[in-house]
């Protein structure tokens, strides 16, 4: 099999990447993992960028997220009883959007569908050969088979635990990490969202965070200690402790019914530099990981989507390896700053075990400066809706 | 001896706070511990805000200072050999100053002496009394003899080893600390500034910082270990490790010459809540310190005496007790916010030695973001030239 351009991973980076080459005429093959089914189940972030909007028009699959996404203006910041709403419209100019990572990838699967063999899926031993010639290939069984394709160039796409990275040899990559101690116990329930916005809320028991799917299914979170399991929480024991860290009025309103989905899921702040090895180019999880505060996580994906798709388009429409070249430095730029962004937000909202009363006083600061400044609000908002690829 | 209100102190807080009420026909006596030469030989903070400015010329001293300072219109912040501008007047339509505290000071004193009596120097054993009473005095000793002070009210001027903090009760305040793992090693030389802009410098060696008191009197310092002392510093290793911290083409214009002063002062954070005890009320120093980056020392002081000024005027021409009533409060907020700038600037350019290579690279995309940032340079400017009171 050949192909121009190999990628290694079907969420939703991968499969952008492809429909956007798909697009200008650019052949890709997708390999990945699991079934369809099993990739769709995945329950992920909901708040899109504007650029991954524009990324998913350009791609020519956006016509459900436009007639089915929320549009959200601002969002919500309490701490205690005390709460103050970050205008992004109004700070900006722009705004985010509510649509589910699982309706992203089941708009793009069902767009590389017309397209047979674009995607393949249930493949194992996914492995990328030669990365530093010019003739790199990757090695796939699918079916019992294995199957070679060559290419032009991989995109690694595969998520955090994926082959890709591994393939950079260890003396010639630095991975920068971070973990947090503490994790988020999210439940997806078919209630109404307690409000029409997120709200982001600090309180003396730690984070939660209410946010939603759409008009009647919502995702709420609360922060809880790494050694938890979702056994220990009962929907009612979730929805107590929920109430308890948003202001009040808030937790009257707020409807509860049956968790859909319970799980708990660690935090991290991750980056591996560089993101291209040879003909390699690593994208989303596979090179970075966010704290889901400030919902980057897909979003950084795109962003590397967007270098990379413009620099193989530069690549085979104007032989200008000049983007691919660049691709690292530019998507590291802007990597930093949603990782910088996602860890002051992380660190601004919850509870760390080691805070002093020093500490806590100057989270409480932060947060009464961000209330009461234009121009800290204005930060937030512009790294919220994404700054400029 | 009677007076309105006793200051203890005679640094540039309770001077000023003495001044200020004297325009006002509010009578008060300040109590010093040293020397009029011994304070005026103190070498400290050389930037002030307008707001500073304002109060010096609300309380008619301000005709040296309009004459003698600069006007500084934005500052230069570096990280290796990379370097910007933050445009204070571009950005907030205000600017700082540079006038000395030492000079503050000086003209504070002169305003004084017109009123025989108003500032008493060289005093000892000063303790306030009945503060919980209508009729608190002071005590203490001069020239041998115990003096008793009958007043209204006490302002604590003394700076955080005074005795004014001491007298709230200890379960009935709480002090908030943060002491930073380094220390500043300052040196001060007749020679011309690098640079008409202070530059704040981070470096892989470590925080320096560029600063003066006017054409020929430049200010500079270097981040050192707590352990070392001024003699470990050789004018000549001083020299050196300045230029190595700096961009190179500052490193290059550097003009060195003799220290004629040369101390190492430790950087901390720390505020006593409340800052009213009854009729005592404490200003500056004796309630809260701020580590030197972002020169908000002599600035918060100020605030807090705006705000007790207020507070007695309101007072005594109104007899209103609402601004003294809310002194501890509004001090308090504003203090909060100036403590987390100052937090904040000091963590953004300084090195820590238990730092991981994730906050390395944080540390250095909070510098890219802000270089790349106006929203993120506007904050800085707001705070840096003063919030408002």
């Amino acid at each position: 099999m050949r192909t121009q351009v190999a990628i290694i991973g079907g969420g939703p980076s991968g499969l952008l990447l492809s429909q956007l080459l798909h697009t200008k005429g650019i052949a890709s093959v997708v390999l990945e993992r699991r079934s369809r089914d099993y990739v769709l189940s995945r329950i992920r972030a909901g708040i899109l960028e504007t650029g991954f909007v524009n990324l998913m028009r350009e791609a020519g699959v956006a016509e459900r997220m436009d007639r089915e996404s929320y549009v959200h203006d601002g969002t919500v910041i309490s701490y205690g009883n005390e709460e103050f709403e970050i205008d992004f419209k109004a700070l900006t100019g722009t705004s985010v959007i509510v649509y589910g990572q699982t309706e992203v990838t089941r708009d793009l699967y069902d767009a590389a569908e017309a397209d047979e063999g674009r995607v393949i899926t249930e493949v194992s031993g996914v492995m990328p050969h030669d990365l530093e010639t010019d003739a790199p290939y990757v090695t796939f069984m699918k079916d019992g088979k294995v199957i070679r394709l060559d290419c032009d160039y991989v995109a690694g796409c595969d998520g955090f635990h994926g082959v890709s990275r591994q393939q950079i040899p260890e003396d010639k990559r630095r991975e920068f990490e971070k973990t947090y101690p503490f994790g988020w116990l999210g439940v997806l329930s078919e209630t109404p969202p307690v409000h029409d916005e997120l709200i982001y809320a600090n309180s003396e028991r730690g984070f939660a965070l209410c946010s939603m799917r759409h008009a009647n299914l919502s995702r709420y979170y609360v922060q809880c200690p790494l050694a938890d399991k979702p056994e220990d929480w009962s929907d009612e024991r979730f929805w107590q402790e929920l109430k308890r860290r948003i202001p009040a009025h808030h937790a009257e309103n707020l409807v509860t019914g049956p968790s859909i989905e319970k799980s708990i899921a660690p935090l991290r702040s991750f980056v591996c530099e560089p993101m291209r090895w040879g003909r390699l180019f690593l994208c989303g999880d596979a090179a970075h990981i966010v704290p889901p505060t400030g919902a980057k996580g897909l979003n950084t994906a795109a962003s590397d989507v967007h270098y990379l798709y413009h620099g193989l388009v530069q690549f085979y429409e104007e032989k200008d390896n000049e983007g691919l070249d660049r691709y690292s430095e530019k998507a590291l730029a802007r990597i930093w700053k949603a990782e910088r962004f996602s860890w002051w937000m992380t660190t601004l909202l919850h509870r760390f075990p080691d805070q002093t009363d020093f500490d806590l006083r100057i989270q409480r600061a932060d947060l009464e400066f961000l209330r009461s400044n234009e121009a800290a609000q204005r930060v937030l908002a512009e790294n919220y809706v994404g700054l400029p690829y």
